[in-house]
C-alpha cells in the first residue's frame, strides 16, 4: 500500500470564492505512483468547502446565492424575508459573541460539506465527464489549507 | 492490498426515481473478495446523489417534496413561497442561459452528496439495520453512471 | 495493509445532543497502529450525524436552531414561517404513517450527513487547528451505534 500527502494553501482576495482543483488531485495521484485508490480532499478549515460538480460559472453564482439564501451572513441585509427567518433568533449568531462574523460559513460548511474522496482507477481520477473538483472559500482573504490525501497500490 | 471497480449504468423512466443499490455494493465487495476494508459508491454525474437513508416509501416522498422546496426546479411552479424566495433572483438559474432546465438538480446534489463510503467488515457492508444505499436521480431519462471502488484486503 | 474496527454506542439523555468524538477516532488509530491512512467515522442509524466543526456551544446552539427550521420537527410547533412552509404539505411526515415522529431527524442526517473520513498521516488525525468530529444525535435517549474503521500502514 502506497500513501502521499499533499497541503495547499488557499489565501483568497474575495471573501467568497471558488478554486478549482481537479489538477492539484491528479497530480498528488500522480506524485503517489498509484494505479488503484483513493484520493482524498479535505479542507482544514471549517469554514470552507470542497465539493464536486460542474465547471461552469452560471452555476457557480446560482449556488453563491442560494448558499447565502439558506445560510444567511449576519453581516450583510438577509437576500429576502426567508434568509431572514433563517437566521438565528437572537438576531444574530450567537457563535459572534466572541467577535467572529463568520458563523454563516460554518453553516455553509455543514452543509456542502467540507471533503470529497475521488476513486483512483489506472491512475487516473475516475470522474464523470462533468465533474470537476472545487475548493469553495467562505471565509477567505486570510491563509487557509487543504490536505490531499492518496491511499492506494 | 486488494482494489476492485464496478460500474453502473441507470436509464430512469422518471425524471426523479430512487434506486436501491446496497446489493450492487455487496455484490462488488463479494467479487473483490476482500475481508476488510472499504466500498465508495459515486454518481459520476452533478445532477444525482448516492445516500444511505431508509427504504420507506413515506419517508421518500417526504424527502423529494422537501428537496423541491429547499433546491426548487424552474420548470414548475414553485411549491409554496419559500420555494419561490429560494429561486435565483433573476427569475431563473443562471445555469440555464446554455438552454439547460436542471439548475435545481445540481444544487440538490451538492445539499444531499453525490457519494458515500462504507465499511467493510468480515467480507459485509457494515451497515446498521436501517441503512440501506440510495441512487438518486434528479435528472433522468437518459444514461447516467455510477462508479462503485472497493479498497482492501 | 492492516485494518481495525471500533463500534461505540451512545444514549443520550437529551433526543438532540453532540458528543465530541474526536479521541475516539485517535484512539482507534492508535490500536490500529497505522502510520498513514484514512479513518471512516459512520453513524449506524439514519436519524444521526457525524460531523467536522468547531467545538463551540454557541455555534452548536446556533446549528441546531437552523436545522429545525431546515428540516422542522412536527412533534413541536414550527420556529417561524419559513420552518412552517417546508414541512410536508400533507401536514405531517408521510414517514410518520407508521407511528414514528422522527421525519425530520431523517432530513437533517440526509443534509448534513452520518459520516466524515479523516486523514492519518504520521499516526496522528491530519486535521486543522480548529476541526473536531462530532456525533450529531437527532432522535435519542435509546442506544444508537457508530463505526469507526481505521486502514492503512
Amino acid at each position: 500500500m502506497k500513501s502521499h500527502t499533499r497541503y495547499k494553501t488557499f489565501h483568497t482576495e474575495e471573501r467568497r470564492e471558488l478554486i478549482r482543483i481537479t489538477e492539484d488531485l491528479q497530480s498528488a495521484v500522480d506524485e503517489a505512483g498509484i494505479a488503484e485508490g483513493m484520493v482524498l480532499a479535505a479542507a482544514m478549515h471549517i469554514t470552507a468547502a470542497v465539493w464536486i460538480n460542474d465547471d461552469e460559472p452560471g452555476l457557480h453564482e446560482d449556488t453563491l446565492e442560494w448558499l447565502d439564501k439558506i445560510a444567511p451572513p449576519s453581516w450583510k441585509e438577509p437576500a429576502n424575508d426567508v434568509a431572514r427567518e433563517l437566521l438565528p433568533d437572537p438576531g444574530d449568531y450567537r457563535h459572534h459573541r466572541g467577535g467572529e462574523d463568520n458563523g454563516d460559513a460554518h453553516l455553509k460548511n455543514l452543509l456542502v460539506h467540507h471533503q470529497v474522496i475521488v476513486p483512483v482507477t489506472e491512475g487516473r481520477l475516475d470522474l464523470g465527464p462533468w465533474q470537476q473538483v472545487f475548493y469553495c472559500e467562505f471565509d477567505g482573504r486570510r491563509s487557509k489549507r487543504m490536505v490531499i490525501k492518496v491511499l492506494g497500490a
